[in-house]
């Protein structure tokens, strides 16, 4: 059993700006936290018939359980990351964490 | 290099009927999806203060590169899954899919 945080990003107002923040400064600042033992991201590819996807980054965490995360994001590291997602999160954010079922 | 399908299915209007139909029904469609090298769900908990999340259930879908993706969600157990989505995500869903950044 683990537990995951799913970061969900909706679409800036400069992608590239958001980029270059993202890379030199949230990501740094969110691997920094205690007890993450996954940190990966993605972009949303438009679909197939080419219309944007409606939403622009998905970044997701992974912790062995809820204690380590809460652990974790409430200490000094959880929470300077936390800080900073208004510095570059022009589309705004949803912060979803939960349980994690594997099927596969 | 890995590629992601993220799904972000909203609030529906029966949680234990979405519940229901995605154990028993939608994941054993999704799992025999070929290519597929990793697939979770996790539920989203309440906010620290209480307040309920902005969405229902992530699911988090593991290829090895967009092609493996394309060609999975392409042929007919693809297709199964996708024409699966409409029969319990009353609350909607949102297909967020791209080629994955490794942090940690």
């Amino acid at each position: 059993m683990t537990y995951q945080l799913t970061v969900v990003y909706g679409q800036p107002d400069d992608p590239a700006a958001f980029d270059a923040h993202y890379e030199s400064t949230h990501a740094p600042l969110a691997a920094k936290v205690p007890g993450l033992l996954a940190y990966t991201s993605h972009k949303a590819d438009p679909a197939p018939d080419g219309s944007p996807a409606d939403h622009y980054l998905v970044a997701t965490l992974t912790f062995a359980d809820r204690e380590s995360f809460q652990s974790g994001f409430g200490g000094p590291e959880g929470q300077a990351a936390a800080r900073d997602v208004p510095n570059f999160a022009t589309g705004g954010a949803s912060l979803l964490s939960g349980e994690v079922t594997t099927y596969v």
